[in-house]
């Protein structure tokens, strides 16, 4: 029997999870001190399910991207300074750790190879997760921050925004 | 009705099909002048499917990576030159040209949202494909040869790989 797993054909995608996490990141860096926006108001704002986006805002809750505030006046706020959070943090928060290329070792299945007489990795391997290191170290170089500042939106699109956002943030309670 | 798609979890992940392409791009630049290898002699020399492996040797037949020669004699070889071949090149002829990061637009989801309003991509977007642009350069500047030239083996492997290769390789009629 051959030792292979189910091949699936198509490119690579990232979960459409990774777009949602980041713009409510975005946005929550845009709230007054201390406000928050609640699960129903961030599926709205972005037009997604509202039980989906929320198993995302809590795994960012849970590495520690965002603060959840419990009780009727509560949501998500950022947990730190839009300026320590990267793009990277939100990719791996949601996707994991792991490399996008695995490597199975196929170097060492031909008949009769003596697998354990490597003394290197893998060449292939070495200069695929070399090639993902530079995708990440371009997302470890933008934060949040950078985000905020680089958006330029119409007058309209801004009052409409700031409209919006006025119904539905939770302002903390002094 | 929301505007969402069905969502997966977990880390995304590259075919198995890469690593098996690149590895039968590097032995077959291996190969004598003219010289073919069977899909089923790939496959065995891989330890992986023939029937699934056979599907990626067509695919980089038809991008102009493998040659495909017909008949008893026949089977693939390289059609240009190792070192006009990059790991790019095999990676987007398996997984495709589509960037991983798929952008939605969401930005312009939120109630009453005049879409056509932004002036520039999102800024979400854009700093998505630039990571991805710096894994794609970084594939494109590793060559087969490249790859040929930093295989180092112990004598017992290079010795059993030259007597698999010797026993299966198909040498051009002259």
């Amino acid at each position: 029997m051959w030792p292979f797993k189910a091949m699936y054909t198509g490119s690579v995608k990232f979960s459409e999870g990774i777009e949602w996490a980041i713009h409510c990141v975005a946005v929550l860096a845009g709230l007054p001190e201390g406000a928050t926006l609640s699960n129903a108001a961030l599926a709205e704002y972005h037009g997604i399910s509202e039980s989906y986006l929320v198993k995302h805002l809590k795994v960012l809750a849970r590495v520690g991207i965002l603060d959840s505030v419990p009780g009727p006046r509560g949501g998500f706020r950022l947990e730190r300074s839009a300026d320590r959070i990267t793009l990277y943090d939100i990719v791996e928060a949601i996707e994991g750790k792991e490399p996008m290329f695995q490597c199975e070792e196929i170097r060492g299945r031909f008949p009769g190879c003596p697998q354990q007489n490597f003394a290197r990795p893998c060449e292939i391997h070495a200069a695929m997760l070399k090639a993902e290191m530079e995708w990440r170290k371009s997302l470890q170089g933008v934060t949040i921050r950078d985000i905020q500042q680089q958006v330029r939106v119409s007058e309209e699109q801004r009052q409409l925004r700031e409209a919006w956002l006025q119904k539905h943030v939770r302002l903390p309670v002094r």
